[in-house]
């Protein structure tokens, strides 16, 4: 176990805390609620900032940049979404500071106060749809595909680092579309690139489904979802994808002029994921050890440690590390070689366990003797000493049989963790347990609250991949033609 | 020219605003003095960070987060800092909205009043140095080399889409250090950086050089700046780099034990490029018919329009230009084919040439026949009719071509335009006309006030490689070493 780690088994809760800052991944700052993203853990959401937006760009979208501010009165023209969202918020009433007349420091200047107040976006469907407005006038100006990378702002009241912070970063795509199929086509687009994302890259199998009326996005007719499951049997929603009809087009006055010459308005999505995920990759993976992170995520995949009594040998050593690091950066695996003298080989062992690294390779004077290297596993724990020769080959399949061990790994806990329930008293015991319950839903709004009040439990989705069948809700009784997913969740 | 593109020399100003707009770089948006930045001009953006993004890792640099939000009281604790900086900026007082009680839409709750302000950042020093605090102890921990690509807010009254917003995009470097030289070196490492970027992807010729201490940012010791040209003869400030010895450190009591075992302050360097750029860009190289993009930063390259009357046709140069676009992306060149058939091409060649595209490739039939393809260039309006094999061969050495000559052309003009000016009624003339004026300055605050208020001109830059050279101050007659660089600028 890693020092100063608390136990998953001991406290999650402290132990995913500790976790994050213990492996430098972010820290909590000194404005509340708002987190500083570390280099390490800045690395990690570079890497997925770049493979999502391969995969955007791979669909036809393009990046552009709306401004932080909304006015004030943008917020209450879609009338569910300012029900639904815009109460807790950074709300900016002045521009300017000045000297404190009556001692040091500074104050607002009282002077300097804004006619309309501005918000600090917590989504930007209304900045967006107020500019697409003079962006589309014929259907030949559709469809419009943007994706926007950036920080909003919602005021939490209880944050934690990465799951749910005042400030976070995300990417928010705000489609535009002549048709509703075309809109709906969009919407299931990207969820579908979403799930792609998190299991080959993030190597954590999800569920795609839909969400209850209830779950939905704020001003959205449909919102889907992929869930997760983490190791405390708690779902966590790893990114959402919303069909909005054409309720932010109404909201705007955004129409265009259709085929047929008629004048009518403008179908829209819009899909998100934010730092958020980086808690998912925590979560699903990590161990009492430290971080475990998936191959294709690592900041460095493989780091090689020396083990030397004598700066001969060391020396000898770094002649044979820096061909192995040759190879390796060849065929496109990342390495660090850490030489630092001030750190024993136990001590950097540690830490890079901490930090997730998913291969560790140690060289010392027996090795170079017998050319091998030993080799040390991430995920497994386990070490094997392998020939020098063809090192880079072995270390890329390697990296292969981790990222799939990995996220099989986590596709068997959550099948051991998901099972269908069917009467209420069982389901209330079986949600203390955690994982995703399946369980038949009489459809209404009612319910679901009634079930979320005496369990806490919430409908994560319906999926999309569900099948047809003939059942009783297990609160009221009455008929439900497919199992929908409960859970308590992030 | 380019159809409702105002010419340069009727107003120079209109036709900047014009190009942004017209060639769909960004526009103005429903919050005053903030910018929409859309798909074309955000691409550059893109291609602009990638490259910066990638030198500042190949320098040691590693990206990092830190938060939107900077307490209000911190911005007071380094003097000279809240004194030349904070007084204009957005002021978060508030943290939730509620319902009008008066009638519809949303107020401010004036029962969620934050009991310290927050301040959206203007630049991050404070923050940051509030944040090392607590990674630094020792020497060992040092150097920190952390860059973060954010958002900031300055509350200007005047703005100017990319040139002045309220609102804009960049980025900022704060390096903290063992010793005065280190940072010092890291400074004047990061000028240099930049200046290579302007030249070389920008194709921006730049002067390096010391801010006088009128123009050094609030809270340095040195400002370094890299100094661009205009077409209109005045200057603009491309990027700084500040060396800010322990003045952050000292106010947020940053301290580290040195390798003599004694406790010390930390030294600094802060250094930053904005979408400010982007009106750099615009400004040096476009002309009246539109946009001229540098190859290197051209969202493409190359743009393929097909000349044809029948379907037929179309069919069998779509067939060729196949082929081409292959090639041509093979080699690394970015290529778009338009074959909108709701477009002429006459409309396709002013547009491209509106957005900039290098180089404008139109097959024919006769092309076909001839295995010919015409070649247009963007920077010099030329047409020249090429062999169609190994056109990618010809189509790289052209990009080259037009890289350098596009460079050469901005080096000609800034060489033309600047002199050395010896006496002040001369001066006042010459500043007129634009240009960098290289004169001899006493060095004092006073003499730089009274020309900047008598002329406009500010000393822009004391060139890092001008020679010394005995000489009298042009107004006070006082002896100088070194002429400085005047000029009026944006």
């Amino acid at each position: 176990m890693a020092k100063g780690l608390t136990s998953r088994s001991v406290d999650y809760s402290k132990w995913y805390n500790d976790l994050v800052v213990k492996a430098d991944l972010a820290e909590n700052s000194a404005v509340r609620g708002c987190m500083v993203i570390k280099p390490y853990g800045y690395a990690i959401w570079e890497k997925m900032q770049a493979e999502l937006d391969r995969m955007f760009k791979e669909t036809g979208h393009q990046n552009a940049y709306f401004p932080l501010f909304i006015p004030k009165s943008f917020l209450s023209k879609e009338a569910e979404h300012v029900e639904g969202f815009a109460k807790e918020c950074a709300v900016v009433t002045h521009h300017r500071l000045k000297a404190d007349p009556n001692g040091k420091g500074l104050i607002t200047d009282p002077d300097a106060k804004l006619e309309d107040e501005l918000i600090v976006r917590p989504t930007s469907e209304t900045i967006i749809w107020n500019t697409y407005k003079n962006w589309i006038q014929s259907y030949r100006d559709l469809p419009i595909l943007v994706n926007q990378w950036a920080n909003v702002v919602r005021w939490e009241m209880r944050t934690r680092m990465f799951l749910r912070t005042a400030e976070f970063l995300w990417q928010e795509g705000h489609t535009a579309h002549a048709t509703r199929e075309e809109a709906v086509e969009e919407t299931e687009k990207m969820i579908n690139v979403y799930a792609q994302f998190a299991e080959k890259f993030m190597a954590i199998p999800v569920l795609k489904g839909l969400k209850s009326a209830n779950e939905r996005f704020a001003g959205a007719l449909e919102t889907y979802c992929i869930e997760a499951l983490m190791q405390d049997g708690k779902a966590l929603q790893a990114g959402t994808s919303h069909f909005l009809g054409q309720n932010f087009a109404k909201a705007f006055d955004v129409t265009f002029v259709n085929k047929e010459n008629e004048i009518e308005h403008v179908w829209a999505s819009s899909w998100g994921v934010s730092t958020r995920l980086m808690g998912a990759l925590i979560m699903t993976h990590s161990d009492d050890n430290g971080l475990v992170l998936p191959p294709n995520l690592a900041p460095f995949q493989v780091v090689i440690v020396p083990i030397y009594k004598t700066e001969e040998q060391l020396q000898k050593i770094t002649e044979k590390v820096d061909e192995i690091v040759k190879k390796l950066r060849r065929v496109g695996v990342s390495v660090k070689f850490d030489d630092n003298d001030t750190k024993k080989p136990g001590w950097k062992f540690a830490e890079y366990e901490l930090k997730g690294v998913p291969v560790r390779l140690a060289i010392g004077a027996r090795d170079l003797e017998n050319n091998t290297v030993e080799v040390a596993r991430r995920d497994t724990l386990t070490k094997t000493t392998v020939e020098m020769d063809n090192i880079e080959v072995y270390i890329q399949d390697l990296l292969e049989e981790i990222q799939d061990n990995i996220f099989k790994k986590a596709l068997d806990f959550r099948a051991e963790m998901s099972r269908e329930v069917d009467d209420y008293e069982t389901f209330k015991k079986e949600v203390e347990k955690g994982g995703f319950l399946y369980c038949h839903w009489d459809g209404t709004p009612e319910t679901e609250e009634k079930i979320k009040e005496e369990t806490k439990a919430t409908i994560r989705c319906i999926p999309l991949d569900g099948k047809e069948e003939e059942g009783k809700c297990m609160v009221t009784g009455k008929p439900s033609k497919q199992r929908v997913v409960f859970a308590k969740s992030y």
